[in-house]
């Protein structure tokens, strides 16, 4: 029920009287039904969002092009960033990996057991180690190396994999290398991170080896969208997993892996499900 | 902003086309700013529940008669069950408690403090230990002791001051008696109950006692409506704590306080923002 | 550091004077490094329990079956029940499963990755869904299908797997059979089951669906040893989730599924690590 | 049982061979039952941590100041720093506050039902306002106010306060001033300043504005020492709370009340109980 014939409608805009009138009159008005939907009103900086889930029509044909048309006049009046989506829709993601598997592991489990409705059709890495594991999932592993002196060339390859690959998503799953400002700007809003600490606490390189030394008793797990700034990009959803004295950085390093899988996976759906708007260098999650 | 001129209105029905533009058309039409806005439809029960707040127009006079007036219109052609306040209205809340005082004293807190926007013109309970709290509160304290043969009566007193109050909602904040069917009926819908385990584990008399006595791991606490059986009222929300076998029950006992402050000062707050639909023998909690 | 040449030394008895120094003067006097001690006297009952980790000592040889005959006669003084092992032990741990693969997924990437400290000899089920799982993971996958007819016959299989593999533990990872009490019995104090609820709340049959039809607003899941009475065996330790009214059973039953894997994999840990004793249908679990 | 008659040994030394039996050994050698025993040893810094708490022998006298030497004797071999006290002992408390009352409002409930086993003999402040919470507790209140030119004074009459309160710990609850390195350096191990963040994220002035501005998923608080450096101290426990894109500032400020409240007193305990051991900037915090 909730996903069969159901479509995503996803808008944003300077806050102004008829803004919610202009998307759910017109859904009324094309007899579309209203299966879930919230807004937020960010009444300080007097921006709008909204995600509707909604239906078809039960009787009668639904022209999604005649649709995006009418919508798009009433959008407009606003000037509203919109978006419409298949809530079946299975975009395509890459996933970018070094030599920690943790989090593709558990990727790869939720997209098995269709947890993750996505499709995988690339695994791109600096390593060779997870080849077998991706092979098992009959998902094309690319062992793309990368030196100081390669790094413009090696990222030239994953750009052009990506972009083959109609990736609507890049998900660095524990991706060791810093990316380019340049390959930042092209994935802009369209890659997640996951950082190991609980940002802005510990960024950069070996945070459960900073966790440690400074003796924080909480450790956690930061999924982010990545922009120019290492480990600064907006901030999608966050894990926190209780540690003490006794956890020297290996066993912190242990312990953060259930909580680093479980934060980049609700990200992704997040993602997926349209949920997350970028604004402001922070995000506004609607309906999670 | 938010509070200042803001007015709430809640709604549930059938499912059916158009329930939502019922509601937010007709705000447009009257010229009143959405400010947050919440829907669910439940696709097995065939029902839906809508909570929005609005700002009255800020051009020309809002006439509160005629809006209700306008939207009963509305509402009757899909069956609703509506109801519009102000966000900024204080409702009285009669709070009953026996000898433990630790909900009372945080209820007390929030409320000096206006961390929950209620008046409280009544603490009733069946003991005089807390009636110093109430004095430095100045909030009247009545000492309604209860026999088995005086229970009748004592209830009806009760009840006189329930209605004499204008109480919209009574907290039992650890009232360790069993309230009649006949009174558990008058006050279906606007009495919260905070028990002291993780329902429907542990129900009726000494919780953590039981809790010790099996052996669990974790403890915790339900704020629910009352209905006319012991522990089973809908749930508004729950939280919970972890615990070893080294806590003896007076030693649970003490680390659930916490959490049965919070969890019940959580109930209070839904309840008076309008959030919590009773449904089914359930709860609907919007925007939480 | 932490395992090499580590071993472990649980003993449990009655509350007397002398307890303590019985096995820390022990220690002293073969000169063994104590790395790492808890212990836990239970006052209400009378029961006295601890936990020892130590090195052998860095000079000489270190004669393992007279440190425990030395043992013996210091424990025999107290009627201890005790028990050493090798930190770097890694026992023979039986797995079994029906079709849900999550559990069995999570503990095998534990396995093979290191996490777990386990060999496993055999996987079974009564379904031959999760062979291909197995195979991956190059371990024997034993199908056992079962019938009300065929119920002992097939215990009697499972049994002689769980013999010859030299299982010192059996996990049901979502097994969704109910065992004999006969074999309960033999399996008694070395078999874990994964209950998705948070007992005693929700025993038996699809507890996600009985959670949804409460309307409760956190879910979560027990890890216990397996006796006699269903969903009754001593807990081990527990997980919890925040749900809520949107949440049909279908994604209860998701949204459980990340709590479950970690909570088993924690109670398996706190078992191989030996931290768990089982005393009066509840444990004592040291250090964790 | 727990508190009647019991004492708390604590002791740390560098890691040798025999500290253990060092203790255990005396306590069986004085007929002292040891009720609770925590041990940690540090393996990268070669450093080992005890705590005991055990019962006076039930027969013949304890003479206290006999066990001292005894122990001293024992205790200077391995060159330990070590610590006896009640188990029932109540501290002096000073606690220091500035405007904002529900860290303050919290302990002091803790205090007046024995949940905390303090004295509070003076409650500081920069500010008049708290005075009759102060008064209702029957708890002298000094209004020290600070300007910049007073603040050495300030502080001066205030440490006089803390002499004469014979004060073992300073708690400072929402202090909103910076002390001089001076009277850091004189409260050094004895002052517990509670922060509205996660360190090391946000430090300084007005953390949940920073939260709000970077768009974080989780806030909280931390409980540390204080020493020279502004929010640098050795860390004694956190705590957390998830807040999402809708709460502004003046929200995050409200959510965040309730885990300032109880990470702070959950601190206190453990430093009052004796847990906790400062060591290179951190803490050890046994038995938590």
């Amino acid at each position: 029920m909730k996903q069969h014939d159901t479509l995503i409608l996803t808008a944003s805009c300077e806050s102004r009287l008829g803004t919610v009138d202009a998307v759910t009159g017109y859904l009324y008005e094309q007899q579309c039904y209203v299966a879930d939907m919230q807004t937020f009103d960010d009444a300080r900086a007097g921006y709008f969002f909204i995600r509707v889930e909604f239906r078809r029509p039960e009787q009668g044909e639904f022209n999604e092009a005649a649709f995006r048309d009418g919508f798009a006049v009433r959008a407009q009046k606003y000037a509203m960033d919109w978006e419409l989506s298949e809530r079946s829709h299975r975009p395509n993601v890459v996933i970018m990996v070094s030599k920690f598997d943790h989090c593709l592991n558990d990727l790869l489990y939720r997209y098995r057991t269709g947890q993750l409705a996505i499709e995988i059709p690339a695994i791109i890495s600096n390593h060779p180690d997870l080849q077998r594991l991706a092979d098992w999932h009959h998902i094309p592993y690319y062992h793309l190396p990368i030196t100081p002196d390669t790094k413009a060339e090696q990222e030239a390859q994953l750009w052009r994999i990506v972009q083959e690959s109609n990736a609507e998503l890049v998900v660095l799953a524990r991706y060791m290398q810093v990316l380019s400002p340049d390959l930042c700007n092209k994935l802009a809003g369209r890659a997640i991170n996951i950082h190991h600490s609980l940002l802005p606490g510990f960024k950069g390189a070996q945070p459960y080896h900073q966790a440690y030394a400074k003796g924080v008793k909480l450790v956690g797990a930061t999924a982010h969208y990545i922009n120019n700034e290492l480990d600064e990009g907006p901030i999608i959803t966050q894990g926190v997993q209780a540690v003490d004295h006794s956890h020297y950085p290996e066993e912190l390093v242990a312990k953060g892996r259930d909580i680093e899988c479980v934060t980049l996976a609700r990200a992704i759906q997040y993602h997926i499900e349209k949920r997350v708007f970028m604004y402001r260098g922070k995000t506004v999650v609607l309906g999670s």
